[in-house]
């Protein structure tokens, strides 16, 4: 049995055999392969794709998702390991996991940092308690990265540029009124490391660099692979030459907990937004941006709407990449549910 | 592809083949037309019938429907033409549609007004905007109009009085304490028309009225077939005759957005209840209204409860209707899931 | 047609009739029994194992259930009947039964008390009006009683102990933060009689004794089968000897809607907690508790995780007892939803 935290722990043509999976699964998208399979989708944040393109590709698979909210329709859950709980906890995700486990052939979870020491927040301890005790494969909804999106975006640019090795993919943050989740951006340098892009890296000052885990990971990822990863805070340098501008925007992880000191630097650098004059530094590049996106504050609708956006293929390509996913987990895992 | 907005853009006999389907539905409840189809249903507002009959509905054609509330759920949702998106929606219903079009073969959409400015309110702007980006069959649940509702009363007169043509149907206003919106009593004066009723409007005073685009529609159609239209504020009046009594409150359109100032006039009006006294005066007529309902605020429980009450058969044949409604527009549509 | 509303309406026999057809279930998961069939999940309260088993189990049977949470995405319901509704109820509980029985083949109702006035919350109304008003069978899924947990723990207790008559079953009240509801109490106090148990009821004062109904039911149920119902706030006399330890917190009757005067003493028998002395003391007891459980509060970690706890086999098998209580429900009525 193997669960589904980070593409880490996958090598490249592993999830290349996912991706050519998904190709399948969007060619036909009514196949029965998981009926009599029950899938829980647990979400603690918000999601209008995840949730749409998990629950009809798990449909169209046969399967059915179950949807739990906890603290909202579902009882509050206690994490920390030895608790006395008489707090607002109700339950122990040891309970909650071990009790899916029961019930269900999947458990897949949404657990955003909560914001205030990035020091706990690093440690995905949500997911990882779940994966600890669950006797099913667990799957990562997005935590401190977003591996579904992963798979999605690179499907996405296989799909129009052929090969990516070689390619070069520029990572830009932009602006937000909100310091946001690393989890899209750890999540978009290390596929594109992965899949033999040269990266770049564009961010306002050097604090809004990434956790050393996932810059690391993508270093050691580009240099095995003849490639190169380039940290830059210009524009023009970041820009020149690419094939592919992902754009995400993301809160600086040395204010983590303490954003007021961190919202000058941010105000200062709402020029990051993606626009037509930046794209026409590139090489013809994409662009694209995992969903939800603030048009004119990311980007310029004329770039949103472009011809070479991929906002949307992307979104679709949940679908797809999602249903390889699942079925690539469950023929590997060892429960039956009949 | 054609969308579900208003029942003003179907003609009186292309809605008589959708009661005729309905009618076969409600015999013959499990088919399996809709096999692999998904149906995303929106709510921006609450919903019992509507959310169960669509679910169920959906369920007995062998689709499947998928449940979302944007700002609960979901992420709250943008929808300015050209907006800089730095207040609280993370995203633009042009993503949205196009998103949810390329994962469902059908949207359905409920959005009640924002009850400040009318003139904003009648444009059905959050619909219309779903339909102009959706690249599949838009559905409306409720938002100035509700057309799925208009369908279940005219299938449930239609059961119970054979033709409707040159009979009486009486829309009456009647107390609530909140000012509601004008969406069904609306509804209920086109259906009424289009299918060849007397349409006769009791209200307490000119200003309950409904939009000039109601009202000009109503009296176009029914001089069209030779009927008429009639205003009234005279209870005696309005009864006299009814063969349908419909029953709604509805906040008045002038006061729309400063309602402490309807307060006082909706507060004298608490006669307007449907009554057993007030029932004598028709000739023998049928009650309904659809829900939900406050016994003994809009109808006594006599009303509500008499044999002549249609309430609860209207509510089930919201599912039948819905199912007719369904396999029309994804028959008549070019997008296959599969 | 019969509703599932208490296990006191049901006789051992037919009981036994349900446990054996949760076996059959449990051993094949996929079976086609409820092709076609749509149940209603009423949830007034939250839930986690509830919903989640029998969204599955409905799916594993070829059904369909629909999840409405009345006040949150469904319309708020009024109760008295008679009622002026010019509060903030939309409708009633007759049209709310009277309409998703024409929709549904069974509605499943989740209520838990208000915890003001016992002597209003001990008539169980919300479900007594469902059960009044519904044409197809209703069934609790937790008010005063929670009679599917009933039948999940006496499943879970056969596979273990084989026969359970004049085995000892203790109902162990324990410390929690807030008063919480008697209904798992209740339950456990009639299943354990009504299944041959010598039932001891252990509460830090006599005020913890349960509502009379219920002792007295306990009381004839054990009487008739030549058993014994105990009562004792002594610790070591409870555990005495036990086979069985089922713990649970509620709140002290007399105190109900002053719970403030009632906190000094809940704060008093925190040592209630069950731990592994107190299982020392018992004949090699099994533990159980229904979930969501306050780990380190009701019981130690070292309890919880033993292996003589059955708490993840008793919330699996709610998943069992509810499959074989739906396909006798429904095979019991007359509604055929085709």
């Amino acid at each position: 049995m193997r669960h589904f935290i980070s593409t880490l722990d996958w090598s490249r043509e592993e999830l290349e055999k996912i991706l050519a999976s998904a190709s399948e699964h969007k060619r036909d998208r009514i196949r029965p392969l998981l009926v009599g399979k029950t899938i829980a989708l647990v979400f603690f944040n918000p999601s209008l794709r995840t949730r749409t393109s998990f629950e009809i590709g798990i449909y169209q698979l046969g399967g059915h998702a179950v949807v739990l909210e906890p603290g909202k329709g579902a009882w509050p859950i206690e994490f920390r390991e030895g608790a006395v709980m008489d707090g607002d906890a109700e339950e122990h995700v040891e309970e909650v996991a071990r009790v899916l486990s029961r019930y269900c052939d999947m458990i897949a979870v949404r657990a955003f940092p909560k914001f205030q020491r990035w020091e706990e927040d690093r440690q995905d301890s949500v997911l990882g308690l779940f994966a600890r005790y669950a006797t099913v494969p667990v799957l990562n909804l997005e935590t401190i990265t977003h591996p579904c999106q992963e798979l999605a975006l690179m499907l996405t640019l296989r799909e129009r540029l052929g090969t990516t090795d070689g390619k070069k993919f520029l990572l830009t943050w932009t602006y937000h009124p909100k310091p946001l989740n690393t989890a899209v951006a750890n999540s978009a340098l290390i596929i594109a490391a992965k899949f033999g892009f040269d990266v770049t890296l564009l961010c306002p000052t050097p604090e809004y660099t990434l956790d050393a885990r996932y810059m690391d990971a993508a270093r050691s990822l580009t240099e095995s692979q003849g490639r190169s990863l380039t940290v830059t805070h210009d524009i023009a340098t970041g820009y020149e030459g690419a094939h592919v501008v992902y754009a995400k925007s993301w809160g600086a992880l040395p204010y983590f907990g303490r954003w007021q000191d961190e919202a000058p630097i941010r105000e200062a650098h709402r020029h990051f937004i993606v626009d037509a004059d930046k794209m026409q530094r590139t090489d013809r590049a994409l662009f694209s941006h995992c969903l939800p996106l603030r048009r004119n504050v990311k980007a310029t609708d004329e770039v949103v709407s472009a011809p070479y956006s991929l906002v949307i293929d992307e979104a679709e390509n949940r679908l797809h990449v999602q249903k390889a996913l699942m079925t690539t987990l469950l023929s590997a895992g060892k429960k039956v549910a009949s």
